[in-house]
């Protein structure tokens, strides 16, 4: 199940899901046969939602813990937040294999979706919510403000979407963090900074 | 050549890009022959290129006389942007046709990229940086606050992309409005409020 998963994506991401076939899959599987597929996914839809819920769910098992911290206030489980996502090690491999959605808009479509209809009201609404009772974020809007945060972060300033420099990727999160300053978030540190760059440089070699 | 861009377009929507071969359009264009299409064009990418071209092509002719305007400075100029977008009658056509992209991602894409690639650079970034000479728009990011800007308005807040209430088109854009305030900027008044709720409403009713 996981080996169907990792050569769906890799085929989404080298040929684009319109163009691979469950059989395209089959073959790179090493004799398991058609059936054997059939009976765990459906459809070459089933397949994406299951490679879609797989990139996501380990990102979201760390909003969960964040979010469930009784340690910290609103804008700290933020900046929590922002720090786990770029220290995780798996970053490194997912940049490294360098994967680009401009052959796939379609993962990436599945992608921005869950972000929106999942990520958002699960895990970073929860933690806004608490923000604005305790006083460290103000806004009269938090489903919205949970969206908006996300989309530009997960969407925006990711590399496999955007392609940007080092230099550009710097000053996306300067731009974000001056957005967040508008709801009264102040998020950034030197160490967030620093991680940031040595992630975009590690993506721009792997593509060189 | 407007025929087969208007009945590429409806296809695409319908049926999705990947799904629209161009016999498909050659079959809705009523005696057209396969020759005649590709003297136009080379292939069906190409057909995708010169339709998110038209798309964009009012909106981009209308972002220019805004740019061009010697009476305003980069705050009203932005917010004249932001009025014009929301009045142009045509929008009304757009959303009753009400079009969605669930089904075309790539064409979606195309259109994400065009907003980055063109219309930020060419358009919205000249704008900001007459704010920031005029002390009307407080970034150090001219680059990428037009990227942010037009994304979150074009894509977060696009009903077409996004499926919102009138309710929640209503707090996405005060959420935005917030969002600017961080930049210095203080862009919407009543008009433009009235105006987002009669588009989205009249969205949500074509789709029922």
């Amino acid at each position: 199940m996981n080996l169907i998963l990792s050569v769906a994506y890799r085929l989404f991401m080298e040929k684009g899901y319109e163009h691979t076939s469950i059989q395209d899959i089959i073959d790179h599987l090493g004799g398991l046969s058609k059936g054997a597929i059939y009976h765990h996914f459906k459809s070459k839809e089933d397949i994406l939602i299951a490679v879609t819920d797989q990139m996501t769910s380990e990102s979201n098992q760390m909003l969960a813990e964040i979010r469930d911290r009784t340690d910290l206030n609103g804008r700290e489980k933020l900046k929590a937040i922002f720090k786990e996502s770029i220290n995780r090690p798996v970053q490194n491999e997912i940049y490294t294999v360098a994967p680009s959605f401009h052959k796939n808009p379609k993962l990436l479509f599945s992608l921005l979706h869950d972000t929106i209809d999942c990520a958002a009201p699960n895990y970073l609404l929860p933690i806004i919510q608490q923000g604005i009772s305790d006083g460290s974020i103000e806004t009269d809007y938090p489903e919205q403000l949970a969206e908006l945060i996300l989309l530009v972060a997960n969407a925006w300033m990711n590399p496999m979407i955007f392609d940007s420099s080092v230099d550009e990727t710097y000053r996306k999160f300067m731009v974000f963090s001056q957005m967040l300053e508008g709801f009264g978030l102040d998020v950034v540190d030197e160490d967030i900074l620093e991680r940031l760059e040595e992630l975009t440089s590690i993506y721009q070699k792997s593509r060189q």
